[in-house]
C-alpha cells in the first residue's frame, strides 16, 4: 500500500484562525485527519508542517531516504519565493514524485502569488479546491501508480 | 446524478498524433471514453471539442442553458490568449462551475504558457497528470457537491 | 437617412444574466431596440452579435460592401486581444468609420482591459456610460456627418 | 435645468494656433460657445481654462461646492501625469460626476498618451471626435440623469 | 509532383482594397493565380483564405490528412496573437512542413507585429517581398525536397 | 522651543468629505489643531495647505529662509509624481530636515502609490497611522534634536 | 498596561559592528534597553532577534497566542524577500497589530530595498530615524489604543 | 537684434545654496547677468524663473505672443515629469524655437533624470557644461538664424 | 545581368566546423560556389566575409559605390547588436537594396536572437532554410527587378 | 597558516545523488576531503553544510567571531533569493572576506539563476569548474593574502 | 592655442548622400573644414572618421597620448551600443575631456537612439543643431578652459 | 606542457593609467609577465590585446587552428555587448575551452555590467580578484586537464 507524505509550509498551522474568508474554518489537523481517513485502505497518509524553509527541505530529502511513494506539498508562501525548495524537489524527482497543492485559487489572488517557483519541478499542480485539494493531490499520486 | 461536460479546445483532436513525447499516444476519444467509464454510476460525462474560440464560448454558454452541473475545460492554447473565453466562464460562474485542466505541466513549458487567462475565473486548476487530469477535474466537481 | 450597424462581440448576448453589478440587468435586445427607437427618424440602426472573432471580421468587411455609413462596435473581450479585428477596421477605414464603445469604464477594471488594440484605428472611443454608450456612439457618427 | 462645467487644461487656450493638423483651427471660445448654444434650453454650460494643475484641482473642488451637476473635463497633458487631479475627481465623485473628454484619439498618438490617470475615477471617457467630444460629454451627463 | 497549399489568414481577402500603400493593388486571387501559374509543371498550388482562427487550424490539420507536401502560410494578424495556430503547425510538423510568409516587412511596422508566435514552429520565414513572398515560400519548400 | 511647519498637499483640504473610508471624517483644521495642542510647550506647530505643486515648493524654500527647525510634509498625490518637490527638499536638506507622512498605508493601495519620489531625500517616512501620522512626524523631528 | 514585542530580523544582532556609517555604533541590546526604559510606566516592552525566517514567523504567531497588544517589527532583509512573514502578519492581523520599522531610510538605498513585502499587511510603516524608529513604532501602537 | 528669453524652472532660484557639489556656488542672477553681458551687442537676453509648472507654460505661450526669437529653457525637474510643458513647446514650435539646457550632465545622474519629456519637441539639447550651458544655448539659437 | 554581393558576417567562416547540428557541415566557400553556380546566366554573384563590424559597414558602403544591384546579407550575430550596420544599410537604401538572410530559424533560438536591428531597414528577410536561404535571397532580388 | 571555512548551502548534501548530469557523482564529503587534502600544509580547511538560510547567516557571523581568514561560500539556491545572507556577508566584510563559488556555470542555466544577490558583497566569484571551483576559491583567498 | 580632435563614427562619411532629410546635404569634409575655419586663431581643429568601433577606441586613447586638449565626439550609432567606447572615454577622462555631439535631435528619433552609453562619461552633450553641433562642442571645450 | 592564450579586450592596454581605484596601477604587460612566470614549468602562456571586436574573434578562431589548449579571456566591455564573440567561443568550444575572467567584481558595478553575453558559452567564469583573476583562470584550465 502506498505511503504518502502531506507536507505543509508556513502559516498553514494557522488554518481555521487565519483569513477564514480565503481558507475556511477547519484546522489543519482536522483536514489532515479527514484526508487520511478518506484513503483508508488505499494509502497510508502521514503529515507534517513547518514554518521553516530549511525544515521543509530537510523533510523532502528525508522523505526520499524513508522511501515514501510521493509527497503532496502545500508550500504556502514559499511556493513563490523558494528556489531552494524547488531544488530539493528536483533532487528527489526520480525517486519521490511531488504534487503541488493549494487551498485557494492562487491565480485569482495578488500578482506575486501567480508565479510558482516549484511548479516546474513537480509532476503536476492542483489549486483552488479548498481542503479537497489535498485529497485530489493524493488521488493524483495513486492514479499515477496504476 | 451529476451531469458534467468535458470541453476540449484547439488541437486536442490531434491527441495521439501530435507531439507524443508531451501528450502521450492515446486519442482524445479513447481518453474521453475511459474517463466517462471511470465515473459510471457517479456522473454522466459528455464531451466536445472545437478548434474555434467562438464555438467554445457558445458551448460554455449553452452548458449553462442546458443545466450541466459543471464543466471540465481543457482550453489548449486558448488558455493563454482568450480573454473572451474567460469572460464566458465568468458569465456562467454562479450557475455552472468550471475546472481548468491541462494534460502537461504548463509551468514547465515555454514562458507564454505560464500565464492562464482563464484560471482566475475558474474554481480551480489541475495540470500535469496526463489523461488523469480529466478524471481529477471531474472528481473535483463531484467532491465540491458533497 | 444614415444607416448604422451596431456590432456586438463575445458574451454580450449574456447581458442581463452576466455580472449584473458591472453590466446592468437589461438584455442586449432590450438595449438595441431602445437605442434604435431613440434615433427614429434620424438614422436606421441595425445590429448583430457574435462570439466568433472571425464572424466579427466578416461583418465589418460586409458592412463596407453593404454601404453602411458607420459601425458602432462593442468588441467585448476581443478589444484587448484581436489585432485581426483592428486590421479589419483599418481595411474599411476610409469608407466605413468605426466608433469603439464599452458599457463599463474599462480603465477602472483589470490591467488587461486597459489596452485596446482596436482604439488606434477607430475614429474615437466611448466607455463607461452603460447602455448609453451605444447611443453616444451613434450620436458621434451622426455629428460627424454634419 | 442641469448646470454643467466644462473644464479645460493646459495649452487648450492655444487651440486654433497649436498643431492644427491634430486639433483643428477653431479657437477654444468658439468651441465652448457653440457647445453651450447646442444645449440651449437643456442645460446651462459654463467653462474655464487653466494651464495650472493646482488651479484645475481648485476648480474641481469648487464645482462641488457650487453645486454643478457634472463636469466635462479635458485635462490635456495632465491626463497622463496628474494623480492629484485624479484624487480631486475622486474627492467629488458622489456629488459631482466627471466625464473625461479628448479632442484627438489619444490611443492613436504617442505611447505616453495611452495611459490616463484620471480615467479610472471618471464615470466614463470620450475621445477622438474633435470639438464634438465636448458635446458628447455633456450629452453623456444629461442621459445619465434621466 | 509536389502539392502545396497556400493558406491565407484574416483580411487578406481585402487585398487590393485595404491600405494599398502597404499591401499593393492586386487582389488575392490575382496573386494566387499568378503564383500557381509560375510553378506550372513544378508544383500543384491550391489556396484558401479565412478570417476565422479556428478555420485556419482546421485547414492546417486537414492539409496533413490530405497529404499536402507543405503549406505556405500567411497568417495575417493571427501571426502575432494565435498560439493555437502555432500548436496546429507543431502538430503537423513532421508530416507537413509550414513556411511563414508576409507581404510587408513586419519588422518595420508597429511593435506588436515584431513578434511572431508561429515563427518558432515553422521551418522558416520570409517577409517583405510583396506578392513575391508567396513565390519564395513555395520555392523554399521545393528546394527543401531536392 | 522648536518651530515646525506641517505642510499639506493637494486635496487634503477635502479631508472629512473625501473618501472617508480611507481618510476618516475629521477635517484638516481639526487634525492640525489637535496636533498643535498635543505638542503645547514642546514645540510651536504652524501649518499650511495648497493644491499647487509650485506653491508647495515655494513654501519649502521659505521654511528654510524663515528658520523652521523642520517640516512634516504630507505631499498627497504629488508624493508620487513631483520630482520638483523632491528637489526642493534636497535644496533645504542640511538646514531644514523634512519628514514624509501619510494618513493611509500607501503600500496597501494602488501600484502607482507605492513609489515615493520624495522619500529618498527626506530624513525618514511614516505612513498608515491616520491623523497620528502627523504627531509621529513631529515627534520624530523632536527626538532627532535631542 | 500595554505589552509590546519588538521583533528583530537577520543581522540586527550585528548592530554596532556592521556598516556603522549606515546603522550607527550602538548594539541591539543597548537600543532595546533604552527603548524599553523610555516607555517605563506606559508599556511593557519585550524583545527578540533571530536570523531565521521561520523563527520570526513562529514568534509572530506566538505573540498572538501570548496576547501581546502589538508587534514592532524590524524584519531586516526579510522585509524584501519574505512573503511568508507577510502571511504570518496577515494571519494575526485582527488580534495583534504589527508596525514595520527600519533604522535606515530604505527608499534611499539600493533598488531591491525599495519594495517591502510586509508593508501592505502592517498597520503602518516608519523608516529612517535610526534607533528612534523603534520608539516611534511603540508610540504608534500606544496612540492607536487611545 | 535677436531677443531671447532664458526661462528657468523649479528650484533654480536656489542656485548657489543648493547642492553646490552638483550646481556650483553662483546664484541664478549672477549667471543670468553674466550670460546677458556675454551677448552684449549680439542679442537681448531677458530671463525669468518660476517654481510653478503652469507659470512656465504661461511664459512659453507669452514668449510667442511677445515675439521672442527663441527660448533657452532649463526646466529643472519638470524636464522629466511635465508633458504639459512639452505641449506648450510644441504649441509655439514654428514661431518660437526652444533649446533645452541643463547645468549638470543629467545622463550621469539618477535613472529618473535620464528621460526628458521635453527634448523631442525642442530643436536641440545641451547638458553638462554648468553655467556655460546657458551661453551655448543662446549661441545655438543665434547660429541657427545665420 | 544583375551583379549581387553576398556579404557574410562574424563566424560564418567557421561553417562546417561550428555547431554542425545548427549550421550543417558544408563550408562557406562550398555554399557560396554552389549558390553562384545556381544563378549562372541569370546573375553574377560575388561574396565576402568578415568578422569585423566596421569592415562590413565599409563593404556595404562600397557596394553602393561599385554599383551592385543588391546585397544578400547574413550579418550573423551582428544582426542583433549592430545599429551601425543598420545605419549603413539605410544609407545605401535607395541605390542598393539589402535582403537579410539567416541559415537557422532565429525565431526558434535564444531570446537575444529574436530581435533583428537590421530587419527594419532591409527590403525583406529570409530565415531558416539552411544554405537555401542564400539562393532565396538572390531570387528575391531578381524577382524584384522584373 | 590560513584557516578557511567552506560553507555549503541548501541541497548540496544531496551531491552525488541529485541531477548528476549537472553536479557530477561525487558526494559533498568526498569533495570537501579532497579539497582539504589539496591544501595540506598551506591552509586549514573546515567545512559545513545547511539547508537553513538562518543557519548559514549564523555560520557567517560566527566565522568572523572565530577568526577564520576567509569563507568560500556555495550558497546554492539561496544565491538568488537571500538578501539576508548578502547582508551577513556585508556585515563581516572587512574582517572575513567571502568568495562566492558554484559548481555549475550558472550563467548557462535558467534565467532565475543569472542574478546573484550575494555577488556584489563578495570579494569575487568563481563558477562552472565543478568540484574544482572550491579549490579555486581557496586559492583566491590564499593569493590575496600574499 | 587649444588643440581639439573632432572624431566621427560610423556612416558619417556618408553625410550628404545618406538620408538628407535627417542629416542635410553637406559632406563631412565640408562641415569639418567650415568648423575648423570658424575657430581660426582660437583653436587648432583636427578631425578623423572611422566605421570601426576599435579604431575609434584607438583614436581616443591616442588623443590622450598626443596631448589633445579635448575631443568632440560624434559616435554615430555606436553611441547607443558601445560600452567599450564609453570605457575608452572614461580611461582618458582626467587628461582629455570628451564632449558628445549629434547632428540630429536623437530624443526625437527611434527608441533605441534615446539611450546614450557614452553620455554618462562625457563632460556634456549637445544634440540637434545640425552641423552647428560640432561648433557648439568646440565652443564648450574652449569655454571650459577659461 | 599546456599552451594557453590569455586574450585581452578593449581598453585593457590602458591598465595602470585608467581608473586605478578600480583596476590598480600595474600595466597589462607587468601582469601578463608575472602570470606567465608563475606558471613556469607547468604551462606556456602567450598573450594578446586588441580594442577591436573583430580582431578578438579572429584571435579566438586562430587559437583553435593553432592548437592552444585553452583561452583565458578578459573581454572587457565586449563581455556585455558582443554576441559575436560569444559565437566565436561557441564555434571553438569542443576544441579550445575558454575561461572568462574579470579584474573587478562586475556584479558590484553598474547594471549594464551585470549581464555577460559570453558567460553561457565559456566553461566557467572568475571575477573580482584583480590581477589574480588571470592566474586563477589558467589554474582552472590546468586543473581541468588532470
Amino acid at each position: 500500500m502506498a505511503r504518502i507524505l502531506i507536507l505543509n509550509g508556513p502559516n498553514l498551522n494557522m488554518l481555521g484562525m487565519r483569513e477564514p474568508q480565503i481558507y475556511g474554518t477547519n484546522t489543519l489537523s482536522d483536514i489532515m485527519e479527514r484526508t487520511a481517513a478518506r484513503f483508508n485502505g488505499r494509502a497510508v497518509i502521514e503529515w507534517n508542517q513547518s514554518n521553516h524553509e530549511g525544515a521543509l527541505i530537510d523533510a523532502i530529502q528525508q522523505a526520499r531516504a524513508n522511501g515514501y511513494d510521493g509527497i503532496v506539498l502545500n508550500a504556502g508562501a514559499y511556493t513563490h519565493t523558494s528556489l531552494a525548495i524547488a531544488d530539493a524537489i528536483a533532487a528527489v524527482h526520480g525517486a519521490t514524485p511531488v504534487v503541488e497543492v493549494h487551498l485557494s485559487n492562487i491565480a485569482a489572488r495578488e500578482e506575486i502569488r501567480h508565479r510558482s517557483l516549484i511548479a516546474p519541478v513537480c509532476i503536476g499542480s492542483i489549486a483552488g479546491f479548498g481542503a479537497d485539494s489535498y485529497a485530489l493531490g493524493v488521488e493524483a499520486l495513486l492514479l499515477r501508480n496504476n
